[in-house]
């Protein structure tokens, strides 16, 4: 780790694989922040992180409490408090109410949601103390209603909205920005072009775009915040 | 038990306690429905459960998968197959993002979003088999909006949304109606008065009505079916 | 008209044709009302009214001030004062922004928007006086969401659904229910078929579905009101 | 006039006086745009438009069809087609229901939604022509909920926010960037203080933040599109 890490303000990026995890890790990177990037796999993240400046990687899974707790303790002491929170992990099963198990239905919320909550908890008292800083979440069309195939993904996702907007009643006066991104189309990344079905690849979200839109959120002045904000292609049918 | 009660058709109540839960099972046992009660402590709903005709009560947590999987298996072999099932339960810790544990964070999704996942997979395939039933939630403004001081019970509550749409998508065609009750207010019941600051008893919810809507729905023809009620007293301030 | 009518409470429908108007009229007249039924042509009003107990046929244009003034005098002098109205109208037409001219998107806001003020205006001075009445609107999808297709009709319904907001804001605690039924889905009525795509008639919406809504409505108890009700039909894709 | 504003693209800000729209005219002015300012009153648009570079001053009534004719005809001669159309005309009457008038409810819809209609008519087929260009409505808390004193207002601004809608589902697959900015709070404007009520100057929106998110939603890829953005202060209870 180069020395002067210690100095740039922080960014975190939770949930690091090719598309918005790295385009946003990039974005704030080349704004001059020190970006941690964490993913389960610190393999692939190092392939990511190796091209990126001031860019660190580290393995954590949200699902554990424990992981959480050591991953933010360790940015803390390598590259200083945290500025924004980009939480960007959220996988999901698509499939619907007759097709899930239990386990599908707990293990998307664990990690759309109590993992939003638990980094959010590492992070917010720090903010608190030093009266400022951002909290972005990537939310989903499912954020906003459930469909017949998203019956474990929409219900994690809607908790997580509906965190973000508790904590941005609470924190927005505070000086801590939450917001929320909803995703709404297909985002380019390796291996999408099996499900475009035909559609050019201008109809597909450019995660570069996504992230020119978590950084001006980060940007805004205190007079005029906004709180979900739409990243949606051009072309999506909506 | 009464032997007739196998031949009537069956309502769950989940999460009965004097007040919604109470005003549920009296209403559908006035339809002439066997109904079965459940709450976690036993003892207090048998004060409950017998002053009404054709109840049975069962004790059940809803945030243990073994509990929950016994109960509804001894509910079809005392009462026979589950006709309608009222997920009533839903505490809720009051407080905010910074007050929270994350305890409280999953143990509020458990009751309120899980349990009725838990619930209602127990009684959809004997609903799809027969080709009909009805499915209600109890909801709350939380359902739709996270406040500050519902940093846990919101999140859960939107889950529970999220994941009753997902249902309705999928099972209104087979001829299972999901729905759900948007509780906006105060009920009455005992204890109430020391939060109603002066307001008067007809500000408050009264429990008949939302069963009276919740038996409604439930009678509601197939060619116009409603998926979202409000249950709002006149004098709220919304 | 018989003399007994003055006696009886009573609803008026404004907007009836075969389909929903109709409906709502035969519900209320079988409840014990009087009913005045209002549309613009009024033989073919005097068709549905001969057939119904108690129901008596108004020409009135809702786009004309001085005929809906004009209309509800006659009402007040001939059946009473006003308990339930149930503002039907709703023409729409569908086209794109770029098809639809100025006329065509303000003749769908008086229809939809300021006919159901103008009528509201008629009835809310002796609601608030005798401190009770219902005020039902049909909405439709478009209430909620503006399609391509919907340019000038969704922005005159979502204006009717906010008016209706607003006036349930002020009103509910005078005693006035007033309440939105969003139809979403195609309602049965004569030359249905031809735009029914070989979808069953089971598919469509029954206008005595909707009737039962709306009558339910208006007999909710004031602890535990709902303002906004989907009418759509289990065989519906939403 | 400078004979070079012809070559610089056009953008027209519709409503200005100081606060929002003398902002947005600043903006677009700074980024090299021919900016004309429309308002009814010319005269106190010169003194905002003279200390504006490449500013035009126009009267314009919205509310009048052949005004709003002249007005854009007279814009497409003098600085050419339009590129970025800022719709922030919007009074509003602040009175409920039983306050307002027939006449106060419709010139509250000709200000907000008819004129909005109008003007994007003016400008929309030259920019399906060039297959690029931002149209941005400036809309309010009413948007989205009626409240009791927004009898008039908020039904207009409803209407105006559907128009988007079905405009942008039309208008993005060409190009066109349709979106709608939800300003949830008071704006420092001369003359706002005596509102204030003991507010700080910080919990007002400040225009220049509005002004700053408009012009990012005319920048932004067409492969990460936003259609609703709020600007509402930090301290502002929401």
């Amino acid at each position: 780790m180069n020395n002067d890490d210690q100095t740039l303000p922080v960014a975190v990026v939770v949930g690091v694989g090719p598309g918005n995890g790295q385009a946003l890790g990039a974005r704030f990177a080349r704004e001059g922040y020190s970006v941690a990037l964490l993913a389960r796999n610190r393999e692939k993240l190092l392939g990511i992180a190796q091209d990126m400046p001031h860019a660190h990687a580290y393995s954590c899974d949200v699902a554990d409490p424990v992981s959480v707790r050591e991953t933010f303790e360790a940015i803390r002491q390598e590259l200083g408090d945290v500025d924004v929170l980009l939480y960007n992990a959220g996988s999901g099963v698509f499939a619907d109410f007759d097709e899930i198990t239990p386990e599908q239905f707990e293990s998307s919320w664990r990690v759309n949601a109590m993992g939003a909550f638990l980094c959010a908890k590492q992070v917010v008292p720090g903010m608190e103390r030093r009266g400022g800083g951002s909290i972005i979440f990537t939310g989903a069309t499912a954020s906003l209603r459930g469909n017949v195939k998203t019956a474990a993904f929409a219900p994690a996702k809607a908790a997580q909205r509906s965190l973000a907007e508790s904590m941005a009643r609470l924190l927005w006066p505070k000086g801590i920005h939450v917001a929320l991104m909803i995703v709404d189309g297909m985002v380019e990344k390796p291996g999408i072009d099996k499900f475009m079905k035909g559609r050019p690849v201008e109809a597909l979200i450019d995660p570069a775009a996504l992230a020119d839109t978590a950084f001006q959120l980060c940007a805004q002045s205190r007079r005029g915040w906004s709180f979900q904000v739409e990243v949606r292609p051009a072309l999506e049918n909506w």
